[in-house]
């Protein structure tokens, strides 16, 4: 029987110009759909898991999209609420070379903020699962998916489920302040954090690190830290230096509590940034349910978030053999046939 | 020199979806703008007169690029504030035959509703304008924008300026009464008005008449009512017979205190159906300013809607000429070369 | 609850030329899937109940995405087998006016010519199911596959689920002295026959018929023979009319052994015709399994079939209240906002 | 053997707007390649013929591009000289309804314009051919070429080919009175005359006529005193009823000295009206060479035509077998498969 | 008060090929505009100054179209003349790797290459003015057009006006000694001077230089022989390395008669590379009419160079902002959200 | 008069997904056309050569595309025979970066594999021919099609002329085993072979090599043997580094049997990377036909294969014109205007 991964987050459509054309240029928009806890559960369907994804959409034909967007992928979308305003949208200008891509977030009373406990039943939702994972940018929503976020991990912890957070902060959605209070409540109930930083403090998605002078004994003093604080089993982090919109570098971290894996590193020629983190993400997890240690877990969520960035979309379309293959070294890119 | 038309309304970015798609299908939109006066001030340009357009706006790249498809017509837009939480948008699957265009409107919160009379100089806006139009769906956004339509038409009737009101009732928006509580005081400062009904009760656009059995009696008594009732010069209604998604069939009424004035019919294959009621509003204006009768004004305003619905968007981009043209009766769509 | 309908059959990848570009033309297909069964299987989903579909698709990436756009309209898809040489195709240029639409069949060695009886469990499959439905193309596609047709069905019959067959003759894949053979053999498991013809004999789906000069004796008498030598609960037709490529006209006769009922017109203009048997197919197995009477059913099927020649692919994505409106007599394709 | 046809004169690159958009509107131009006689070559090849084109083109990829698309077909290119200025472009805004067709030619100085005597071998050009074809629009385009289509107007007379000359006046091109004298020259060599009026006097291809009240009387007249002239074997007209830029209705004249034959009428839904009269020649050609009467190869070429009006693009893509299948009277454009 | 820049020159349709398609190998052309000093004129629109651009554009839909794309960004049209035969076209296949760019001009003709002194009331064009930018392309095209240009360099400076010259040699346009006969004639006129060589004598734009082993001193000397003889206050020269047609850096020289300063250099990913050359221009205007020293200006025009890299187009879209922090050093293309 | 070449294989049409999307993403697909042989007979002509090609193609539009394809490029396309039942496809999803292309081929039972020495006269094919060309592909595809490339082989030596064999072991068509007992009695033959390995033996296309450290000296001693072995005049191979799927070196070597010339390296940004070793084998046929020495030969080869790379589809569109540039060493991509 597959292991069974639930997430709970926003799903949003996302509105990105072709081209290389700039938001003042385009006369179209390429759609597709995404969100953290959204692209984990694709993810976790491809590598052949069952993933579960819960949240609110509104009851029209937009939200219909952004679920058969899911069912795609063979996500579990039965216990999506119906509901609300509006769906949440952002759009998307893709970089190249020293431009950078830019982001305009229209997610304001979409669904998912008036979201209640009420609208979902977590014993059915967590039932059989196996872990269940979210991500510092949901609570960061509102008030209601503060409250919804943290029901959610402890309802999880009650069934026994191994949890994960993706702390993920986000300077435009709340205050370093705020954060602070709201996930150290959530990290009681939270077995994988990934992403946290000195102070938790916590550090954001879009730090740039250059990777050639590395020196990982600050990330050592700083999660074991973390980990003593708040009993974490693993800490993990995705690092990237950013050498231009078109060429980015990547590797992980992760600590087990005895020592810190440095994974091996990815050059990476981009199609598509958005969702890397993501696909890191739901790697680590593939690699934890499936008996690999940290190290090779980790190994396996940098080698997925590699491919990510050569496929378009927020979701990673990579195969479980692909990212294995990768894992082993192939970056050769050469012609399959 | 040329005439000079003010307008005040909502611009918003339409997204509709390409070649028949139905939202649940589309991994496309394409993109346009539109809006009922910004629609009325872009056809006055291609009409030769100057068109201006306030509005706000808010001070990001999707904003700034409503304005630029505005300059495109040669639309002055210096006076359009900047500022606020988001664009206004709007989603549009366009029907065939019998399965109906579907629209989904996402306006809440647009910029437009934030604004206030101190963004606007209406003295500078008002310099030298020959006309001031605005719509009902205007003070429909909020209650902002019904103090700011109720402000801007006072501006205009003190400095001697023409007004029309496109009465536009649009049940999403808000209710019948509040509707007309609104909208009759906004009367009080209107010359020509364009859609009321019975009751001031205010037909709304998407009507359908069969206009093989159209008696003009009943709108002929209303009209005469509205127009003892509100002091109205000219009163003035298009008239629509939905056949399909596909073929309809336009005329339109105009009255002047003395008699009704009943346009030719045209029958419609259709590529584009919104914003065909804003090209009846500016071709009335432009025939209003340009010395027509109101019968010709009329014909002209008509005969600018039937091209509308051959043209993609939101806003007309058929030339004088070839209004004129269509007045005249060349309706054989032969190939000019 | 809702009612649970199982389908077996081909799905193909489709292939078609876009902007009327003939097959020399154009240098892009459009991509969709479709496939009898599988559409039926899709149209129930959207009409809110649970579609399940079988078949044997090949082990690599095309047979994948065949499977991701049935998970889109939320049919089940874990029964589907995978192995086998190649996915079927079929390449499509959309006629207009008097050029006729051309289809180029390419499913020869598709993987469900390879299918066994091994590949399925029925009794899973089929639990909880209310009915089930094939069609006569399926057995014309090979042995094995006119095995499984006969095995599926009595499979259903032996749980007590209603069955249905499209008869759907094509001459291209099989003589009329096999299908009939075939054909016959599978008739002693079916409820609800669709499609037949007075020698039994199967009338083609492409059978050209006036519609103003409908003689509906012919069919009462065809109707009544074959009821009464198969036994068939109810027996179906969905009658055409083609004026051009562009432009049709749709009825349907549906009997139930004591009058033949005939239902509305439907005057449509063709956006995408293919599929439209499959619609009403499945808008009659809606209608009977929801209590409705056979006349009822019928309009249900047709009104679901006019609508699918105005969107585009094989499969329909009319909503269940978009057809309920349609049979209610609302034609007029206003526009919804 | 099959048959051989030369023509000889421009081919432009032709720039038309997609998907219904004016040029104001457009960011994209779709490109194709037509020219009166270029067209008439390439359909001759797709009937199964030899088809001859030549012409001067201009040394560069833009003019290998025009090469490229008529080597497509089949068309015989080799005796297309290189050189000159540019290549000749026209751009196409495609009318809908009510609104017409744009044409903007730019073809002034476009190579063939420069082109001289010198350039041909008329030789080996006409070498085995037993038909040449040219316009009038080929003179029309300045004094070269106007030499350069009576020279090959009587080296093929002198090699015994059977010439056909369409008249096809271009008031833009030149005066009234310059084509009469230019083209009365021409006449001396021509065996069949297309699209003749009363005073030579040459009727447009555009002129408008209602098929529903069309009396033949005045062609008649008109018809025997051009052959009495001119010595022609044939006479042909193609006649065209627009009822708007989509739905026109056409059929054809021949006059073969005895009595005036009208062809069936054809009712067409417009995807490009571009080139349908050049389909008209090209079938008349076909059918006169293949030992059709004159009855028979106007409504061989009448249906040609019909069928160009469904194809995008300037040139003919209807097959052999689809023009003999509408001939024998199959217009309901049933699906092919 | 905004300061205001006018210019003067051609602007042209532009037809590219998509896709990394060649010419032989395309079926659509994207479409753009552009032309030297009407890519000046856009990007001080995008810095915040006035904009002017004067020129001759035909009276035709093609003509308004390349007007309706410079309103866009705000450009003041309304001082182009309309008449004359044609719009100038050019054609571009993008490049890639060690495969270059091709260009076809299609601009002989133009209605510029038609306009006299009448055409423009200088007085009301320079009204209120700040800077006047013309190129060395636009004497180029023709006898009226070096008249024009000397005639408007004069006005400019009878009015006081600062005056720039893009030098720009095109060798397909003229000879050396022709360039160097009529561009001398202009440099009494002009105060800040781009692009001279050693004889004056020009440095063509595409000349290809190794930066890395860049000696400054030859472009010292050459720059003081031409600041003395001609009496430039600035002089001012883009410098490009291409290491294929997908990869280039770029830096800037600017010599303000004591010294020579060089740029930063930017290794740029190519999107399109075309009009670099005029946001080079642009942004030194830019620089220089807002106080910065000949140092910062250039600064200031490279980055913004080196960005229009990154855009598609002529015109340059990079904002105010986005080029001062490119200045900064943000070089990273982090995602900005 | 220019050199005759006669190439025999299979045209598969090619699906391949646009803008980087995988299989499971897209719902488009580009198409092109293409096989080695056919791929040769194109880049032949392009030459300025006669390029002659022959296979069997079904006799439906989708066959007649592929010739129509041919014959844009000028290739004698009169022997290709029709009838059969399909054309060979295959799917193309092109990698980026790290992720490899994908390639799925669906080219079983295509026509070509039915087709029979009756269906070619070698006597015409051959007559006037300088040159035969064919790979281990077509023997590859069937026991029909082994026969075939024997008897064409045979033939073309009995006229004298001068043929080639690249020997492309595909390990999906046939065993290594299987495949050297076949290619072996084809190399009797053979004048020149490229791409054999240490045992005939034959090195796979994909074979990666490190370029920077390749010791020619096995080579050497392998290509010495083979020719020995088998008498070839020459002896040839492309070389390929793959860094990624977006960045390959090449270069190739060749042997005359007196020396191993090793050409020029050059590193490729890649569009499209299919066709890459035709192109090496065309343009070392132009070389050999065209009175070069087997090093100049191969250095032509190499730099036509190296512009291959940047452009999209199976077929190389570079001219004579700029291979002989790249030979000379412009590999800066400058702009050309």
């Amino acid at each position: 029987m597959s292991k069974k991964v639930v997430t709970f987050g926003e799903i949003m459509m996302r509105l990105s110009t072709p081209g290389n054309k700039r938001f003042v240029q385009t006369d179209s928009f390429d759609i597709t759909y995404g969100g953290g806890e959204a692209n984990v559960a694709a993810a976790i369907c491809n590598y052949g898991m069952q993933g579960v994804f819960f949240s609110k959409l509104p009851d029209n034909a937009l939200g219909q999209a952004a679920i058969n967007h899911l069912r795609r992928f063979g996500v579990d979308t039965q216990f999506i609420a119906r509901g609300g305003k509006r769906l949440g949208l952002y759009f998307l200008e893709p970089g190249v070379s020293m431009r950078a891509s830019q982001v305009i977030y229209d997610r304001a009373d979409a669904s998912i903020t008036e979201a209640e406990v009420a609208d979902f039943d977590f014993d059915r939702i967590f039932e059989g699962a196996d872990w269940f994972h979210t991500s510092g940018i949901t609570p960061a929503l509102g008030d209601n998916t503060a409250v919804l976020t943290l029901a959610a991990l402890k309802a999880a912890k009650a069934k026994g489920i191994t949890t994960s957070l993706d702390l993920n902060y986000r300077k435009k959605l709340w205050t370093a302040q705020k954060a602070r209070e709201v996930l150290i409540q959530l990290c009681e109930y939270v077995d994988v954090c990934i992403g946290p930083d000195a102070t938790l403090g916590f550090h954001s998605e879009d730090t740039d690190i250059n990777l050639d002078t590395l020196t990982t004994d600050d990330y050592s003093t700083v999660f074991k830290q973390v980990k003593e604080k708040y009993g974490f089993k693993y800490i993990a982090s995705g690092l990237r230096e950013s050498h231009s919109a078109s060429d980015n570098s990547i590797r992980a971290l992760i600590y087990d509590g005895n020592e810190l894996y440095q994974t091996a590193r990815y050059d990476v020629r981009i199609v598509d940034r958005v969702g890397a983190g993501d696909s890191f993400a739901s790697g680590l997890i593939y690699g934890l349910l499936n008996n690999m240690n940290a190290a090779d877990a980790a190994e396996f969520g940098v080698a997925a978030s590699a491919l990510k960035h050569t496929i378009p979309g927020d979701m990673n379309h990579a195969t479980l053999a692909e990212v294995q293959d990768l894992v082993k070294g192939n970056r050769s890119g050469k012609i399959q046939r």
